[in-house]
Parts: C-alpha cells; structure tokens; sequence
C-alpha cells in the first residue's frame, strides 16, 4: 500500500503538483474490489467534498482503467456532475454515444458497453452530464487528472460490472 | 493586455499547470475598474462554470490584491461557497475574525475591514462559507491559485469599496 502511494506522490511531482505531508496520508487505493488493481484501480486525492462541490485530483497508472459506472440521482438530487481535467500523461475516456471505431484502447476483463471515445492530452478536458455511463483508462504513461464536480458519494455509484464494490 | 496575459503563462508555466491556446486567449484580466492594476487586479482561466458547480486557476502578481467581497445569495440560492488552493508562490487570505496583530501584508488603498490572516503555502488551502467578507494578496513572488466553489456570478460579487465594478 505503500509503495503505491509512493508511486501516486511521483506522478503528482511529475504534474508539478504540491501536496501536504497530511494529504499524502490521506491518499486513496480504489481496487474495486476486484484484486487486480494494475488493470482495475484508481488512486486519489479528495481536496474538498462539501455538500454542494467536491475536487479531487486522481492518478491512473499506465494502461490502468477506472471501470465503467454511472453517478444515478441520489436523495432527490441530480446525479453527480463531473469534469475530467487531464493534467500529465494521456488519458482515454469512454462515454455514451457511437461506438469510437478505431479506438486507441480496449478494456480490461469485464463489463463494457459504452465506446464512444474521448481522448485528453494535457490541458484537455470534458464535462459530464449527471447519470451518464462512463470509464476511463490511461494511456502507456499513465496520468494525472484533476475532477471538479458536485458532492461525490462514491458509495452510491452503479457499476456496469456487478462484481465490483466500492 | 497581452503583455499581461504573456505573464500570466509563465506563471501558470511555473506551477506546472498547462492550458490548451484556445485557454490561452480565455485568459480574464480584472482591475475592478480602478485602474491601478498592478496593486488592485486579478487574473484567471475559468475551466468549468455550470449551474451547479466551477473550477478556476488565478494568478495575483507580486504583491497583487484582489479586493474584499462577499458572495451572497442570489436568486434564493444560497452564496458562492469556494475553496481556494495554492499551487505556487505564496498567497495571504483574510477573512472575518480575530484580527491578525502580526500581519504579514497591509491592503493596498481602499476600503478594507477584515484582517484575520491565513498563510497559504503551495499545497495549503481553505474553504470559505457562503456571504463571508474576504481579500487575498500575493506575496513577494506572486501566486497561483486554484478555485474549487459552486457557481461564479462575479457580477453579483459585492465590494467593501463602493467604487470598484466588476
């Protein structure tokens, strides 16, 4: 666990990224529980999660991918709202809408049905309207992408994928 | 004006922070109409400003101040809440509260009422509540500043100095 939050602090050095000795305890190993993170996981820095915004900033190791999932409407709310900011490295992201025929990536084992792609290189970015499936995976060199959204309730996403837990 | 945002570049170039060139002509330069810019001004790239949430990068010069204001609430919602996060340089919050006897920086001339006094170093930052008076003022070298808040109306900003215009 370690030696992976480790590696997270040298992606944010390579983004030029500061973070406090408290953050840097305060980082996330998402495996999905699916005990394969090297292909399914995401690690994370939440900065602030108020009850009306949240940014955090997430690093995917090279050709890591955050599963596909949804943020559905929760307590009456409108689902989260999210935009993906890349800030190093490259980073493919796959939303609803026609299938990307030459895509530049596949998904790891298990399940997928959205392949409309959207690729970001730094500086690009792209915001998600609340309820919408999507996943996303890096690129040979990993990357570092900051997310500015509403309230995340992470425990609330739907997984396409119903082995997966959060 | 393009000196100005030549300058804001290099800053943003200094924090590591990259910004595509359809940014870099988004670029916003504010004097909050009193001309003296160099001691009263603000620049910034707003990534994201929907309804419901908002994301930008600022810049304050050497010594630069972004006068005091509020967010209240507009339209029955309640007042902008934001996060501010220093990414380079150093920047001075000061909010409502004790007052600060050993302040760091005195306001440039206006009108100024609030002097409790918050440090913030690359990777500190500090949330605001809604519809409380704040100023920031950059340090020797300037800073870079990441905002994380719900909606921006800056029209709706309300100054301490009766004569600045956003």
């Amino acid at each position: 666990m370690n030696e992976i939050k480790q590696r997270v602090i040298q992606f944010f050095q390579k983004a030029g990224i500061v973070i406090t000795d408290i953050e840097k305890d305060k980082i996330e190993v998402a495996d999905f529980g699916l005990n394969d993170f090297e292909n399914t996981g995401l690690t994370l820095l939440t900065y602030v999660n108020t009850q009306r915004c949240c940014a955090k900033e997430m690093v995917l190791f090279p050709n890591q991918t955050c599963p596909e999932h949804i943020h559905p409407p929760v307590c009456g709310q409108e689902g989260k709202e999210e935009t993906f900011r890349c800030r190093w490295g490259r980073v493919y992201l796959f939303i609803e809408g026609e299938e990307t025929s030459t895509r530049a990536v596949n998904p790891p084992r298990g399940e997928y049905t959205v392949f409309h792609q959207i690729e970001l290189n730094p500086g690009d970015q792209y915001t998600l309207i609340p309820n919408t499936k999507h996943w996303f995976k890096a690129g040979d060199e990993g990357a570092v992408i900051s997310e500015f959204s509403t309230k995340s309730r992470d425990e609330s996403d739907i997984f396409t994928d119903k082995r997966i837990k959060r």
